[in-house]
């Protein structure tokens, strides 16, 4: 009995780049919406990706000493009112509870937006002495922000992020720590994500509420916008004096400590979207596919070849392996798996069973390749291994085709109306200016890169002289 | 420079087994209070264990084809509302979300205390065809109930678990998998935490609401308190026809879908903690602790002996070792490996090397072996292997011990007042017998055992003709 249902097509990027998003998420049963407006639903194929996320990064950040934890979900009024630029910045959108059971709250409870308050109320409790620094936790969790505009995994009410949170005895520790993270972030974007990113230093203006200051990366995506993927801050010892948060040094003096956070969050599955979907669907980079190659059986009804593509499938251990064995057509299942990102598929029949080989299908390319069945498990392992460096490489390519330069408010003017993409301009450090070009140009400045380059003496906006060389872009 | 801070003493389970609980809970650093009332800090100790309970749990669940998921953690009252016996038994402990952002909310939002409606409402959106049957989904996540007494682990606002969540075509399909998930339970008590259950049916008055049936696993004590340790439910068809989840069967009728929900929670260290720990602290199972060896060293500043314990601990690569090369105390370390309940301590000094042995200390029984350094790896894993099994053991005889046979209301009254433990009783199967008991003596039926015996023929309270063989206690 073949399924008569077709797949679903999905919009044309060229023809409309924000459905096809939401179509790709959608149609790749990634998500789902629900009755609550704003929120969303991780169906099993998009939470499979956030575990494989997860996965990799608890390893890398448990590598560098970090031990997670979990604090409460709730934060009070009062204390999410100590730190004064915070709450400033969170207070507009958080949810607040204000009955528990029955009853009304003597004091209001919002919802975590991010828990440097938490925090610092944990570590003012457990730090004592020097013994007890460095702190170095982190935790998996969701927040909430009452967003009005929401997106699929780019911005919903409530998101899956972790948020790591450090205690330093000294400045430069703290300082380290935060761009040890920038990097554990931007190793892990552009070597399992397949992302290459800038890393750099946020303004003033865009740096986290709180903070001292802020680092992150940026990757562009397909249709050339901004994405912020994942932020470091350093709060040097602000949020400690708000606090309390005190330790006796070896010298036997009260001492505040230094503190860091950093987080990486669920849209960062968007931009795996963004960066690397074709018009047919997802498409995941190996090390991140939950599914790395499925097989299709070919006439699966004729004698053996079920049991071949299982055969097949044992013998790839080595992967994360599937045989669609469903009763849909071969058409079906082969748009099925572009659709869904999956990186290899196997087709194998009567005939090539007879011929002793299958056919492997790339993803990426579509390139069809005849592999002996003898050779099946390296071959395999090597065009995997291929697929995930050259997505890379033409990410990168991408984003550098994207990048521009402006010397001159006219040629930043000009490359943002005509083209999309990062604009590298010289900046005099004013926040005028910044203020200007977000309102008269809809661009913000995305980070102050540590390659930095003099690419003029002036401003791009008011002709002042220039100190810091910026990436400018239009931000998810 | 020695530190003179000494462990901590606890106090005695003998004097006061709360106390003795809640110390073991905080001096082994396995969690802290916060601001937040009737909420806790899972500290970097403590969360470790619930991520080894999570790793075992979710490899079994997956090798049952269970698909992990994430749905919001906010529930809209209206959606609250739609199964009846549901709402009336979760509503009047939920905290209730009433501002997003600056604005009152139009429809206020309870923060779940469990996701059966939002699984209906997921499932009814993706559920078309008995060919999206069965879903088998599962979260991770944290839930709400407004609790008014608190207890670290065993009941506390917030706590963590897991929710797993099934649709079915039929109502035996749903029965096999409620109780397939009940075994998945009371097999990873009993092999992993080291716990014996007896397994077993609630009674009307203690099911789940909105369950047709609810199956749990329930565990004793060292006090002889009984803590119900995971359930199972079976729905039946009653959340679908509420929300309205439904299916075309082959036979192209519309058809209600069967469901199934299955939890485990953080209380399970809470039970790891009161059935295994003694005076000197924790002592975790080897196969839940996160560290399984601690080495440490004695005359650590000889030549030589930090060396050879950092050696010892790269050979032991297939266990979980650390090594303790603070500058405490070596006595100060054992009592710390104690009250940690890290299972083994391997002690290695200079006199040590020179005889090439060294000596290794169970923390269950407190037992020290001379072990020759040649034999070290194999003698650590069969010392682990067998206090794993000799931990269930001592746990099992405990639990059999303390659990007595009543056959009429004066032998139950007078265990229940000289003895604590269970009770296997007969009952007729009447709710008023039930209520009676609860008032009476505080006892409660923890379940109706599926291994059933006929201790009499007539109900313990009532004296009427007896229905079923009961398992009574004392609950946490």
């Amino acid at each position: 009995m073949a399924d008569k249902k077709l797949v679903e097509s999905i919009t044309a990027m060229e023809e409309d780049f924000a459905q096809w998003y939401t179509d790709v998420c959608v149609k790749a049963e990634l998500i789902d919406y629900t009755s609550v407006k704003g929120c969303m639903v991780f169906r099993p194929e998009g939470y499979a990706i956030w575990e494989m996320i997860q996965s990799e990064l608890d390893r890398r950040f448990k590598e560098t000493g970090v031990r997670n934890v979990y604090l409460p979900m709730f934060i009070p009024e009062s204390l999410l009112e100590k730190e004064k630029d915070h709450v400033e910045g969170f207070a507009p959108e958080v949810a607040w509870v204000t009955h528990g059971g029955l009853a009304p709250l003597q004091e209001k409870l919002c919802v975590r937006p991010t828990s440097e308050t938490l925090f610092c109320d944990y570590y003012k409790n457990t730090i004592q002495s020097y013994r007890d620094l460095p702190q170095v936790c982190n935790q998996w969790c969701s927040v909430v922000r009452w967003e009005k505009e929401t997106r699929p995994f780019l911005r919903s009410r409530e998101f899956l992020w972790q948020e790591g949170h450090t205690a330093h005895a000294t400045v430069e520790e703290a300082e380290a720590r935060t761009i040890q993270m920038l990097n554990v972030y931007a190793d892990f974007m552009e070597n399992v994500l397949a992302i290459p990113v800038i890393k750099g230093r946020k303004t003033e203006k865009e740096k986290f509420a709180g903070a001292e200051a802020t680092y992150t990366i940026e990757a562009l995506m397909h249709d050339g916008k901004a994405l912020q993927s994942g932020t470091s801050h350093n709060f040097g010892d602000g949020f400690a004096k708000a606090f309390g948060v005190q330790y006796t040094s070896k010298e036997n003096k009260l001492e505040y400590v230094h503190q860091t956070s950093w987080g990486m969050t669920t849209r960062t599955i968007g931009a795996v979207i963004m960066v690397h979907g074709d018009n047919s669907g997802l498409v995941l980079p190996p090390k991140i596919a939950p599914t790395q190659v499925v097989i299709i059986p070919i006439q699966q009804r004729k004698e053996g070849v079920l049991e071949k593509a299982f055969e097949l499938r044992d013998r790839l251990g080595a992967f994360r392996v599937k045989v669609d064995d469903t009763d849909k057509s071969p058409g079906w299942k082969f748009s099925d798996q572009e659709m869904r990102g999956i990186p290899l598929r196997v087709e194998i029949g009567p005939k090539d069973m007879e011929a002793g080989k299958c056919v492997i299908c790339r993803r990426d390319t579509r390139e069809k390749l005849e592999v002996s069945l003898d050779e099946l498990e390296t071959r395999v392992g090597e065009i995997l291994a291929a697929m995930q460096v050259e997505m890379l490489e033409r990410a990168r390519a991408h984003r550098d085709e994207h990048t521009y330069v402006a010397t001159n408010y006219e040629e930043f003017q000009k490359l943002f109306s005509e083209k999309s993409g990062f604009v590298k301009a010289m900046w005099c450090e004013d926040r005028a200016c910044e203020d200007q070009i977000k309102e008269k140009l809809g661009v913000t400045s995305r980070c102050m890169p540590f390659e930095q380059e003099e690419l003029a003496t002036t401003c791009v906006c008011c002709g002042k002289p220039a100190k810091k060389m910026v990436y400018w872009g239009r931000a998810y």
